[in-house]
């Protein structure tokens, strides 16, 4: 790694929003090289020997506590997993507690999932190590963004002048935002498509264009990205119904032919076969899903590295 | 390890049924050299270096998933634990879902446990990496039947002629399955002792023998393996009560009084002391049982080194 | 390590009661220069390579196994946590048959925490391998007695004639009760505050003395260490009003002003905010919390290097 040839103003990953293009294709070719690690018989490196990398999940995701664990112990890192069921905790206050204690074991990397947004922001001004944001409320959730950036750079070669079509439940989706971050500064058109009750209102200041209708949304699309319907944060508001919303919104067949011939088709998981998209397109050749989360180890590995490995200590902050 | 002498035709350990006297007596001979790694103060090999192992466990095993942690760790493997309640899966499709999340992030072993019979085939069918079942549903437990031969083989020198009598809850028992392929395909006598109403109908097509009485299935046995009695699997259908099992299934020394004078006792664990073996039996000098949990790390390494090591790799298979 | 410096009389740590003042200022030296090793950017050492150390936490502890777990990993043990549900226990039996299969897959080390007193030393009885007392009912705890022995010592420069006022809720209090040995060997003055319903009887016996306001006990106390108020094992009990039990034994900067104008302030962790000690207090100059919990990631590496690393293993004990 040739320290000098990227800006990332921070020792924390929390967002995308305030990271630069030059930040981000550093961070993609970083993950290219990963990619090549992990298809390896013997994936291990020593990049992060000796490091302790915590991840702190105050909320259960089995794929991406799963996904930063391999990237960590594949560049050789102590990885330590807690689990932290979220009712069992006053927020705020107790967040900081268990940061400041766990900040006491010096760990060189912290892995934060957390219900609230602004969780890793808040925890990166108390610890003295690095900060990755796994995601926290509806805020951000940069290593997914960067794993699908990857992802579609790979199959499109740029992320430039390309059309994405970002499908479904924006409103409670931080996958969407940091995408919207990610794609503007690449210069991707980024397309927002679902329902108005599942759309943020004056979204569209992010220089995005919405829909409510599939049909027009997805034409010409490049990429088509299906968010999770997650009824789950839904309590109290509009919850629609699973027929219903897979009528107008579920991707088929039928509608992901108004996109390009060659459009590819993603979804951040775990997917709701059924609701936001069928199952048949789930399997289909057009469909990158699985290859989404082979990125997500590579991204992952390429942040940890950055923020912890040995060049970034010796250079005094890359 | 020499390759090529012997035959495991597949790159998966999905069962016993599959494999030959061969194969078998090969996996014993590797798991005999483990033994001695796990005895030695540095238990650590490097012949899993670099690869990655998942244990994904949808039926919570204490035992078994620490068996093949340890099997794996002393490998030199970067070992990851997934449990899954069953409860929060939808059987069949979340399955297969899980399993591509897996295998897209590059694992060269995974290691299922599953209620449902046929869960690990299923996976085989769709992963590229080695599969080793770990229990699925009442079909099969191989490295069980595996670390059980182990054992006697230790204590007897082989399992030709031998008779075992396998007594107890057979009907709900992958134990048992497992253990009546393998004794049978080394050629000893398999004897199994139960009620009536907890003995598969039909298992005598197996070549075994079936009693319902201990005091005929014991006698002059070579092998005494008791069986767990599993309540928890009786729902709806015949629930023995614990005392009237114990009177006439349960191993005492009066029952085991009948069996070879050099005979030994076994048993899978966990123990239901009181119910299908009385607790003194279970400490007795002809208990073997200890010995066989030392057993199962040594033949998970020997299974886990053959599947993902490195002359696997290099030869193109075993 | 030069063996002969000390007269550790066991190869297990079950609690302070035994262990001589030798003993205690060699695991002291010991960890300050483990200290050193945490705050290396590599922090890996390889005194425990290839060692297998099983954490078998019968009650839940974020904390304490947390820091065990980092403590055996920089060392470079295989660490393998096994946390079992109380609730699901039946005691005594079950936990002797899951030590006897955990020692049967031949760990180095058992570090093993449980709700019953004298736990440990039943589990030592049975095991071949090295115990660890991380907490056993309302018994001992010794690494925290150990982990407030050096952080006291590295700001006061010796134990020798401090006066150390531990106060709160003695009674279900086993870390006041190893502290209380602890400091008695090393030649502090320990005084005793807390309401007489939370002070066990007949503790005087120890040689300490008992304060039933915080207004006399804190009185140029050179150590001001507060117990954590444990509401859950009150069940049946006397359970004090928070409000009135803060107004009375609650740490604030008027009760603080009684100590000695350099007195430390210590917790064991987790904190009752509000409760036992007010917010700012433990967030205040004198509050050496955090740097406990960092002292105590080196005090568990030094008495697992010292139960289980290769000197041990050569010289045929300590």
């Amino acid at each position: 790694m040739v320290v000098g040839t990227h800006s990332l103003s921070s020792r924390h990953l929390l967002g995308i929003r305030n990271l630069s293009e030059l930040d981000i294709q550093f961070l993609l070719d970083k993950a290219d090289k990963a990619v090549e690690v992990s298809r390896r018989p013997d994936k291990k490196t020593s990049a992060l020997r000796g490091r302790t990398q915590i991840n702190l999940f105050f909320e259960a995701s089995t794929r991406t506590q799963a996904s930063f664990e391999l990237a960590g112990k594949r560049l050789g890192a102590d990885v330590m997993n807690m689990s932290v069921a979220s009712s069992s905790v006053k927020k705020g206050e107790t967040l900081i507690d268990t940061a400041m204690t766990l900040n006491a074991m010096r760990p060189d990397i912290l892995v934060i999932r957390h219900g609230s947004s602004g969780a890793a922001e808040l925890l990166a001004q108390k610890v003295e190590c690095a900060v990755v944001n796994a995601g926290d409320g509806q805020h951000e959730h940069p290593t997914q963004a960067l794993l699908d950036a990857l992802t579609i750079r790979r199959h499109k070669g740029s992320l430039q002048n390309l059309t994405v079509a970002i499908c479904g439940d924006v409103l409670h989706s931080r996958v969407a935002r940091s995408n919207i971050f990610l794609l503007g500064k690449m210069g991707a058109r980024v397309r927002l498509v679902g329902p108005s009750t599942l759309m943020p209102s004056g979204i569209e200041e992010f220089g995005v264009e919405v829909f409510n209708r599939m049909e027009d949304g997805l034409r010409d699309a490049d990429v088509v990205m299906m968010l999770r319907l997650q009824r789950e944060r839904m309590a109290g508001g509009f919850v629609p119904s699973v027929r219903e919303y897979f009528r107008f919104f579920g991707l088929d067949a039928d509608k992901l032919a108004l996109a390009k011939d060659d459009a590819i088709v993603m979804h951040p998981g775990p997917m709701n076969r059924g609701v936001e998209i069928a199952s048949l397109m789930a399997d289909a050749p057009q469909s990158v899903i699985e290859e989404q989360v082979e990125m997500g180890v590579a991204v992952r590995m390429a942040v940890l590295e950055l923020l912890a490995g040995p060049s970034h200590n010796e250079a005094g902050g890359v």
